[in-house]
């Protein structure tokens, strides 16, 4: 094993307050989000009894407590994402329906703090016994809740419900008190948040004291006991500091390492440094689709063993592709590396973006990289986490646009926008983008620093997939050559200065790594950080799986404005003479249409004639 | 063994003097040939004897014999390359310059028409005894000047002297005649071209009966009786449409195929058909750089085992890559596929030229891959073979630019030009390119068909290099999918009419197959056409082989206008905090300055962190 030293870069989040997007790609989809998705959301919750279960819980409402003991999580995740929607406009109709709820949630909660409708109506003594039960991941989702709400808001009560819920779990656990490790991660990523919107140190400890709680034996409940499953399936098979590989459930994985890099930023403890970095080069390199797709096994909804990425029964949760955004955007924050951009740009446009539909009210929780046809959106499920993942990931986007250094700004997603951004010195910065990414590798950035002749560094992204580019400030080519993914413009920025990015975006044949079984001898096609599909719909003339295309072949490049919400396709030659052409559309895009087959891993023409004499 | 039937298109050669070159690439550097290595190499061959040889041989001047036996073939050579000069522009004092050699050729021939100043001098009693001395291979490189210099000229003194050497030879051998077996094709492809011009049929069956004297036991010479030689030095060992694998000389070989792809052309053989496709599949798929350079032994000049791609020691003969690109502008005329054209663009952009200086006074006999520093380009070599080969291969580039075809015409090569056309049913259009290539991948083409409303095809060479492409006629997007690598446009042309290709050009990294043992963990640099190397000149902190780069590193793309006479370079980040970054030039641009090392195949980085935990 090779030591390295990691330097902690320390970056600042930019609040998703800062950033209003305005682009042709982003833009329409918030809309969507906020018209449909958190509609169709809060009504779901509605007729599911989600938000019935704190007005009975509450004593507000007869009757029985409805649906999976983790059921009011998915009520914290709606009102999150809606007060996000909250930035494009507020909205006094939506805020009094949100307020509303929050009243009930408000009721729901018992005097000391507790706060579970599961538990305060079904089961109030087995409060605290299996800790496979999601009492704090439950929590861990209404503290974000609270903190967005109040963010966009400016409004304390689900805040205070959030601190008095945190201050009730740091009553009972802790160095002393009794021993927690929660089958279900969330809650330590959600108390760092709480304690960076109040400053309380205790928030943290606590993150940090759970965070140590695992791999020490203390796991106790139904899965710790089947041979099936046990402690890896939760991530409580080794302490955190010692992790190697990933393991288990995909998504409760992804908000583990969240959570430990959040804490790391205020521990500063290397041991978690070098797990973070040796878990991420694991289910990177190993154990992550070309869609940014992660956990191939519907079994354990998670991991299995390395290159296990089968296409057609890839289980690739739309949480665990948005958890792993989460968790990369805080490696980003944390070590200043594009890599890990790289990766939320990979979610943002593959693995996440194609968990809803473009009408915004259907969803996958499943994305499969090939599907005979049997694979579709529906609106709503038993276990709705991923809906209420995409109405609280989607709208969030502004935050990993932008990002504060110390003495600059770091440009890390190519998004048009507009953003008021503060180095860590305080300078301020407006940056404007303009860009038709990811249809085109030209970004326009024109800069207004609030002091002119202002010496502030600008760092831009060079995505990973992009190896030829060229930069211009004012029409002059400038020399700048990446330094961990980012190339850096230092100068006294003048007002209205634009920065000229060009990136090359070909057309990319990707293969896998040999060990890779299921892609042997398949390839994908990548235009910029879009990876592309074929579905039945553009090539009604092929049958699943039953053709192949040639790596060689040139693509036909064509725009279209109007298809499927406006979408570059990508176009092959038949491989046989007087064959229709393959046409491929992004991978994000797939099932929007009529049913039919869909695939990203084609099999590859054999147009070498070398073994053929 | 598959057999595919391959279609004969029989596309048409354009006369180099239907076509204006007007690019920025290579109009100057014909206007250097033109002015410095026309003049450098007429020079030479009077200051080395190779001029008065022909007038001692017919009396005019007193003296001895002096240099290699294949001298002529260098003073023919250069008449031939001076001819396409003539299309810049004629030049009456050139004229009387080369009129004046021609006389003395002329003067030179034997009265039964024999024509080979050694022999003549030296030992004209060894005539036709050992078939390795050039005797048919320096007639071969006179015809091949006599036909240029008649078209460009008109003037027939010297295709008459061609004329009586080929009949010559006819009345010595064909069927019931004397074997003969030439150790140095050439005279085959040469016989084909003086049948074009003079519509004698004997001429093209004489070729035919040369290539079928071959592998069959009838060679006779030094080079046959010495082991370390024997018959597959000179592609003798096996009939010519047995043919397998390349072998031997790697000139000699590819003149071999170039003759017959000339004569299967009338032949129509289809045995000859196959044994071209195979052996071009065996040359290009195992044994060719990525370069285009072939031939990676000095000991034979020519090829050894498959796979056998040393870098240093790359022998890779500018002659042979010249030879490669006349083979596969063959096989481009007789397939009507792009793959051909494409190795004739790798050869025009790198192989070949790589083996002249900037300056157009020094040349490259050996074209290694990498170097220490020790290989520079000289002023002449006692065997001249390869100035004289670059003379008359670099002025004729505009026949490989378009092409004709039975009701259309192709656009092989992106050369910005002027070319009045004809298709094969005599309908005429002029094409004006406008282009900035091989730096950047966007091509103009205006149409002018002579009759308005002319349905002719264009067909539009996508290069292999090429993954991603877009199309538009007058601005307006057209939908065009790539068959035999063309894209072809068929429609009523108006006058004026603007054709619109963008090639996507991104740098690519390029890995060699898993067989060629000199680059493995090696990686190497291509944008379009142009590959790239290192040289010390503009990395003067790393040492020869001493350093390494990572794949994924994005690479800044500038142009300098005045650098080497206007290149693109590439420009990566250094692998060590701190480093200066390295640079690439275009590998034909090398040795251009104070001599260093340079590398093609750079070793790659290991930025894999997978295997170190």
């Amino acid at each position: 094993m090779t030591t390295t030293k990691h330097v902690l870069k320390q970056w600042q989040n930019v609040p998703f307050t800062s950033v209003e997007i305005q682009d042709n790609f982003w833009r329409p989809r918030l809309e969507v989000i906020k018209k449909t998705t958190v509609r169709t959301c809060l009504d779901q919750c509605e007729a599911t009894g989600r938000i019935s279960n704190f007005s009975k819980a509450a004593g507000l409402l007869e009757g029985e407590y409805e649906g999976m003991y983790y059921n009011d999580s998915d009520v914290y995740k709606v009102i999150e994402g809606a007060a996000y929607t909250l930035m494009l406009e507020r909205d006094p109709e939506l805020e009094s329906e949100l307020d509303a709820i929050i009243d009930k949630i408000r009721a729901a909660q018992e005097p000391d703090g507790y706060l579970s409708t599961y538990f305060t109506m079904k089961a109030p003594e087995q409060k605290w016994t299996d800790m496979e039960k999601h009492e704090m991941y439950n929590g861990g989702h209404l503290m974000e809740a609270a903190v967005a709400y109040y963010e966009a808001t400016g409004k304390r009560v689900l805040l205070d419900v959030a601190c008095r819920l945190a201050d009730h779990y740091d009553s009972l656990f802790g160095p002393g008190k009794r021993h927690w490790a929660e089958g279900h991660e969330e809650i330590e990523l959600a108390l760092v948040k709480l304690y960076q919107a109040t400053k309380q140190e205790r928030y943290w400890k606590l993150a940090l004291w759970l965070l140590e709680e695992r791999g020490k034996g203390h796991g106790k409940g139904e899965i710790w006991d089947k041979p099936e499953w046990g402690p890896a399936y939760c991530q409580d098979d080794v302490p955190v500091r010692d992790i190697e590989k990933v393991t288990g459930h995909a998504v409760r994985a992804m908000y583990l390492f969240a959570g430990m890099a959040d804490v790391v930023r205020v521990s500063g403890d290397h041991a978690y440094v070098e797990a973070l970095q040796r878990v991420w080069s694991h289910t990177v390199e190993r154990n992550m689709y070309v869609t940014g797709g992660i956990g191939p096994s519907v079994h354990n909804e998670g991991f299995t063993h390395d290159y296990d990425l089968p296409n057609e029964s890839a289980y690739c949760e739309t949480c665990a592709a948005i958890a792993m955004a989460f968790w990369n955007h805080r490696m980003n924050l944390l070590f200043g590396d594009a890599k890990y951009a790289d990766i939320v740009e990979m979610e943002l446009y593959n693995g996440a973006l194609s968990g809803i539909s473009l009408s915004g009210d259907r969803f996958f929780y499943v994305n499969p990289l090939a599907s005979k046809g049997d694979h579709h959106r529906v609106e709503w499920f038993h276990t709705s986490c991923c809906p209420t993942n995409l109405v609280r990931f989607l709208p969030s986007i502004g935050q990993y646009v932008y990002t504060g250094t110390h003495d600059g700004i770091v440009i890390n997603q190519y998004i048009g926008s507009r953003a008021d951004l503060k180095t860590g010195t305080g300078k301020k910065i407006t940056v404007k983008q303009k860009t038709n990414y990811p249809w085109d590798g030209k970004i326009e950035l024109t800069v207004e620093p609030e002091e002119s002749e202002s010496d502030i560094s600008i760092q831009l992204r060079l995505p990973g997939w992009c190896k030829g580019y060229r930069l211009s400030i004012g029409g002059e080519l400038v020399f700048a050559l990446p330094e961990n993914g980012y190339l850096e413009l230092r100068r006294n920025w003048k007002s209205g200065e634009v920065i000229l990015l060009e990136l090359d975006m070909p057309v990319e044949v990707v293969r896998t790594r040999a060990e890779v079984e299921a892609d042997r001898g398949r390839i994908a096609l990548r235009r910029g950080p879009i990876v592309y599909c074929m579905e039945q719909q553009d090539n009604s003339h092929l049958s699943y799986d039953g053709f192949a295309i040639s790596a060689s072949r040139g693509v036909y490049v064509k725009h279209f404005p109007e298809l499927l919400g406006g979408l570059t396709t990508l176009t092959v030659s038949g491989e046989q003479p007087n064959e229709p052409p393959y046409t491929f559309i992004p991978y994000y895009a797939w099932d929007n249409r009529d049913p039919g087959f869909m695939q990203v891993w084609i099999v590859e023409a054999d147009n070498n004639q070398l073994y053929d004499f």
